[in-house]
């Protein structure tokens, strides 16, 4: 069986196409082991669909399905693309419904799910938090300084919000974002989710426009677009490579 | 460029071979990273040699060169006898000398380098401690329990000394080992000079005969030998997969 491993914006996932859908728990938890697997953060199987040009199921390296995936979204196109299962523009399905993409190089666009504000703007630890999900629940604080970024803050406004905590700076109608994410208790590299939730933030205060570069801490350029109220997140993706196991 | 990614006891590595002897530094760090690389604790490049079969070059992940890991040893011998590098019985030269390894399936026996002893046994924590260098420096505590294990006692003694830390339990002449490492902060899966350290201790005080069955909490077993005051260390590895990156 052939797998082919991809790195967009700091996740890593392995990826392959079967006709035969079913329960793939256990490949996920063996292939994404990184000692005596591929090793990635997730599995994704592309399956036949009548509705779409596929189906995805996806699968975290517990062998657990989680809905929906940002990163992995980007990554899946361009498999796809490459493979000949889809055109460069495509829809698929996944767990959290339909997912448009377009494909233009090692560049992937796709369409996020819809956002939901939670909660309205309030007051704590010095900053003035946004709770809103955009597929993940997100904490957004609009900062003048990224080094204001606070271990103890962002552990503690986790746990009592139950949601990613992100810093988002300014410059340029640029965005610039460090986000501390759960599950990780910590600061990761990048989170697409919370990169929209700061978009979102920063348009709704007319920060930016409805086009804007973000960048989070692995300074990768990404471009998060609200087009007729959809929202679309687009960067690099990266092959990394292609075996049989 | 082929690359074949290898498991020994809890450590993975990958492993190519070419005529050109070079410094591979720079491309550790990049094979060996585990999101946009293969992914692997040390790149090993195998050279030709006038003295052995062949010469190794071993990096770390980060690109430091390490002059010993005896997992690696392992690997590279089955890696070695599959390409058709070296017959099943082979010789190779490392930057801490020759090593001499069998392989039979996938079971692969590799000698050890010289142990000497550092410190003659001393109470400290409630254990009675004994220090050697089996490569690197280990202390080694015979327990009547693992539960013993402590990791702050072990982070202690490590920083005190400056080595492994290792708890072993003899039980029908075999022996079960808890190693805390140096560099990683925490117990690890197993550790091959760590399994040796044991041995010696126990070999010392007669409570293993001169080739005993090891297990390290990853629960495989591993076979020590002396044999005419030459220490092997034999056990199984296993081949992932191969690639192009």
């Amino acid at each position: 069986m052939t797998y082919t491993k991809y790195s967009a914006s700091g996740n890593d996932f392995v990826i392959f196409h079967t006709f035969v859908e079913q329960d793939f728990s256990s490949k996920a938890i063996k292939l994404c082991n990184r000692t005596e697997g591929i090793g990635a953060d997730g599995l994704v199987a592309l399956v036949p669909s009548t509705e779409a040009d596929f189906k995805w199921l996806f699968y975290n390296s517990d062998g657990s399905v989680a809905s929906m995936c940002g990163n992995a979204t980007r990554a899946v196109a361009h498999y796809a693309y490459n493979n000949g299962l889809a055109n460069s523009s495509m829809k698929f399905l996944t767990q959290a419904g339909l997912i448009e993409s377009i494909v233009e190089g090692n560049i992937v666009q796709t369409q996020m799910t819809k956002p939901k504000a939670i909660k309205e703007a309030f007051e704590q630890e010095g900053f003035t938090w946004f709770l809103i999900d955009t597929g993940v629940p997100h904490l957004v604080a609009i900062v003048d300084n990224l080094e204001k970024y606070d271990h103890d803050i962002c552990a503690k406004m986790r746990y009592e919000y139950n949601a990613n905590v992100n810093l988002v700076k300014v410059e340029d109608k640029k965005l610039f974002v460090r986000t501390y994410e759960r599950g990780v208790e910590g600061e990761t590299k990048a989170c697409g989710t919370g990169m929209v939730a700061c978009f979102l933030r920063c348009l709704d205060l007319n920060l930016v426009e409805e086009k804007a570069l973000v960048y989070p801490i692995s300074q990768e350029e990404l471009t998060i677009s609200k087009i007729e109220g959809k929202i679309y997140f687009k960067g690099a993706v990266k092959k990394v490579f292609t075996t049989s196991i």
